[in-house]
């Protein structure tokens, strides 16, 4: 995933959000140090005291440092020198996996490969933020590209009664995604695939940037106060739309999935249509019955506890509750998301203004 | 209301989120004029025609008007002129109200007392800020004051199953009420009584505030970047706990209920407990069992359509349904409340920072 | 002068530069209790004890005091208290004023006259600024209003040499206008009448606000982040350049002198002349060749110590040195400057992009 | 100047006064293909039609471009695209040189390697800023290190008289060295040395940092809200004052010229020991008695424009004289300062607020 970049794309951090791609690199390495060899690998040799300082992104539970240097701008360790921490702590782990080990270690390796996995995402949003704000537009290549979506837009319909959510089996979840629960649904229909960048310019042209009826208060006010009109990476040129994407800038091809829209967007879009977003429990009651993955699909659900939701105890506890609320859930998977790391279950959340992850719009309806 | 306030009281706007006392009885008056007199009655003749413009909230509805003057501090007209038009609109409905009225016309009357209401409550929360933010502290009197609660405090436990929420009956209630409908709890307790200043003290000596793990993310930089240690009119002298009450600046009452505090901190205090604040079914069905309206509470939902609701047509559309996104439910009422405006199923909401309306902590447990 | 307003009027504080006018009648009445009742009348009781923190302007002095209440939207103490605040501080001077005073206390007296002087200016310069920011945009009254500059501009010379400026004589100055000094300066000509509104129009018609090459670099991103293409209180309806006086919103007058603009703009319409603004040592020098005293003139001197200044001691050495740095330096006065508070030297200041002061353009230019 | 460096500390930009390191070695590349190459030789072949847009400073008078993404992280081109973009340029110039060259284009020539210059010591500037804010505090090198000040401090006095100040003579010089002039001084005196940082720190130790009568109004309201308490770069750790400068860092030397303070900090040292800055006139009349060149050493002058100063026509004409506003005038030269750009009429500027920048202290007082 790094190759296509040069060494100077590794460093910057062009917005709050966005983490600098060498960070993900260290931080990922650094978990394995942090949480794995250093309290069960009695032979490991810390890399460098001061990774654990420079690489920690729960700098909640830091104390003591004397100094504190601005943190978004850092040159220093180069990647180089990440490359071989990396190399380090890749040694040491193939060292210990030779070892037997406990169910509770186990557990804890797991953890950190789903870790590694939402950063490798991450990661490529970051690499494409980066990239997609250079004035010369670079491209980083052909992969991460999602397919067109069918013609036809069908609903699919689903009756009023109890149903059950929330992960069930003998696999990887997180925390967020327990316990699995009974609700109750309302009759809905729900799309059979995805908005197309084609029916989001009708949205576009039709005025539904300023139509303050379609939005909610705050994205009103998030759309005026940032500008905005069109889906990040989007750009009018000499009358012609055209859309950034890992394989550089080009005309908007209408039959993508759209992606890059905030939830404010996403609601505006589907009161337009006379409709809604769906509920995350109706997404995945639904999900069986359609083709997921290419984009994550805002729900109108806000990011909450289940019902017997349990913080996990100590530093990995901090993963997932502390952002129960001011975020929205999205629901399915991204064409930049690890093989394997997809389940139907899977509870993303973003604030609703971000719109830098692949996110799109699958549009539903209560039966009347 | 009014009466205990000298003029400079009613133009000053000391926060964003509070409005001039002036503009609150000026807005309440429009609202007559604006969606009854001039709709229903021709023989009405406009006050003013300015003052449609100046006291509208609904600005986006606006339209022409070339200047833009800034509004926020507002002197002209003056709380005469302004006493002048409410009489004038006074006389004008009680002259229609003599006629035989349409059920439509009936029930615009109906939405005009409730919002008029909303406006007497709010005018209480801005009346406060107004004097609780003077250097002198002044006293606004002895109404609108919270009683003590009960020493004990006990657990009402609700076992699990399809319960049922939202406003059914004859009389009138918000579109964001609606529809009735069914849900799923899960078993839950929830608690008699409210927190009291003297429990949540506990929690500030406790180190409440400085203990990241309790804390939402989101919330934890609230407090931090804002300077929170104690609730809003909190004040610290010579060691000693004073607050800001309507009656003055005088030594915290500890068997008084908490108020004024933010969601981040009701779910902070909950945390501190072992405990969390109840879903707003949770409150909602078990509404019967305990006394509340002495201080809105926090319940852990975020502000959501019910399943069927729909928007009101025309400018009344605005009133709820653009606000369901970042905003949370407080269930009850409070002193402020008018009286004949509680209900079990009203959703008042704010933004989870708010804390200048009279809310306050109920706590809830999961069954286990 | 406070007799047009109503007791609104007197409490709100629109921009930060702006002082409430209630605060104007409490400081100036203030600064008598402090200087000169308080230190050199014995008999002398205390109105109130909270007004000497309430109407502090030099805070830095300040020192102890628990609570820090929001300052801006000081609704208590009523206009009606501080009237009777004045008329107790009026009636103690007349009772001091009866005694024999020492030449010290004569001196602080003095002060004491010229900074209300001051402040009478301040109060209609606020006055103005938060009656032409009502949406009704009501009148004042007829008083300090500029008359129309005669039609024919012409030049003045003056050779190069040595000179003299600053002040000289037995009557009261401020420290910043000593010592009077020699100064050198090339050959000069100077404007014999300032510019007027019709030719700032020409200006504004002439593309001057989009042609940066007239600019200063911080006077263009000022102009740009403020979104500023007018004087202040310029306001164009239906195609028609209306001005904001204190009789109200009227047509442009073409004749009257420009007023309420920034340094920058005085500078940047100098240069669309090909012209310069005059240093203050060339305004003084030339000062008895032409009228002056309708509007401050902007010269391109920045406000810094005469050779030989010295900041006085005590609280009133803060008056006039800590401000001599990235201010600008304005001669003359204006119409709203009290009778008998003008003289040539006299050196007024403001930040570069000030201008709801009454402030406008004298031209020059070098002797080739 | 480039070699001690890593790609990665090319492309970051951590304060807006700060440019990314890439950009100054493509600028100042830029400026010999914009002004000599383009419009001198018509052999000459551009390198990159994007790089006129992307290292261009002047960017007022640009024009044409339709996208404007974010350029403060411009990772695109990488170093190695500069490096051989710089490669073309000079192998280009070298052949034009060898050519006959216009009067003309000889003197652009001469600005070209002045701005080059320039930018050479602000390369140095920067590259500490980067280095200096990792957390790691990584050394640059021993190279543009200052010597120590001699022990003992003296006064050289000079009379009240007529002097010339401004550049005469044949070489090269900015335009707002211009035109040479007479001024007119009061008696002065000037310190024989800088102020050291031991010096510097009894003012830190004896409260200067606290004592609001020593500051300007402007500079006291800075320091509080940026949390100023010591120059740039000194660091307290466990109780003992380092610095880090280009050999990373040490324990602060007593006897090094004070450097990296801003106007601010200077003016209140200078209070702080009953005296004050030099202005830049008496600075260049006194320039041949003392030693300077370590550290730009503020002056109490405001930067603005020689009689006779005209702006230089076209592009090079945005050079100084649109930045003659807000700024205060710095005189001499510091180690960074390149071998032969060093003159005693030499007039650099900055805002007062500005101290990344070699930057320190020469005492004056005003002979009594």
């Amino acid at each position: 995933m790094a190759e296509p970049l040069i060494p100077e794309d590794f460093s910057v951090q062009p917005a709050v959000f966005v983490s600098p791609l060498k960070w993900h690199l260290a931080h990922t390495t650094w978990f394995w140090e942090q949480f794995v060899l250093l309290p069960f690998d009695e032979d490991y040799k810390v890399y460098n005291d001061d990774f654990a300082y420079l690489f920690n992104s729960y700098y909640n539970n830091l104390g003591k440092r004397v100094l504190r240097p601005d943190r978004g701008n850092m040159t220093r360790p180069g990647l180089g020198e990440v490359v071989q921490y990396r190399a380090h702590i890749d040694a040491a782990m193939q060292y210990l996996l030779q070892k037997e080990l406990s169910q509770n270690l186990q557990n804890i390796i797991e953890v950190g490969l789903n870790h590694e996995q939402q950063h490798q995402e991450l990661f490529i949003y970051d690499a494409k933020y980066i990239l997609g704000h250079q004035s010369t537009f670079p491209a980083y290549g052909n992969a991460f590209m999602p397919i067109n979506e069918k013609q036809e837009m069908a609903f699919i319909a689903f009756p009023e009664g109890i149903y059950e959510i929330g992960y069930e089996g003998k696999g990887f979840c997180f925390d967020n995604e327990l316990d699995r629960h009974k609700t109750y649904l309302n009759g809905f229909e729900i799309a059979d695939r995805l908005v197309t960048n084609g029916q989001y310019l009708e949205f576009i042209n039709g005025g539904g940037y300023d139509d303050f009826n379609l939005w909610h208060d705050d994205g009103w006010h998030w759309k005026n106060n940032n500008h905005v009109s069109a889906p990040l990476y989007w750009h009018l040129i000499e009358g012609e739309w055209h859309e950034y994407d890992l394989n550089g800038l080009h005309r908007l091809n209408p039959d993508a999935p759209l992606k890059h829209i905030s939830f404010y967007e996403a609601h505006a879009y589907a009161a337009y249509r006379g409709m809604r977003l769906p509920t995350e429990a109706e997404w995945e009651v639904a999900s069986h019955s359609f083709n997921w993955g290419q984009v994550w699909e805002w729900t109108n659900s806000a990011y909450l506890p289940y019902p017997g939701f349990r913080t996990a105890p100590g530093a990995l506890g901090e993963y997932n509750g502390k952002f129960m609320v001011n975020t929205m859930v999205l629901r399915g998977a991204s064409i930049a998301t690890p093989a394997g790391h997809s389940r139907p279950t899977y509870r993303n959340f973003f604030h609703p203004d971000m719109r830098w992850q692949y996110s799109g719009i699958r549009l539903a309806k209560t039966t009347r």
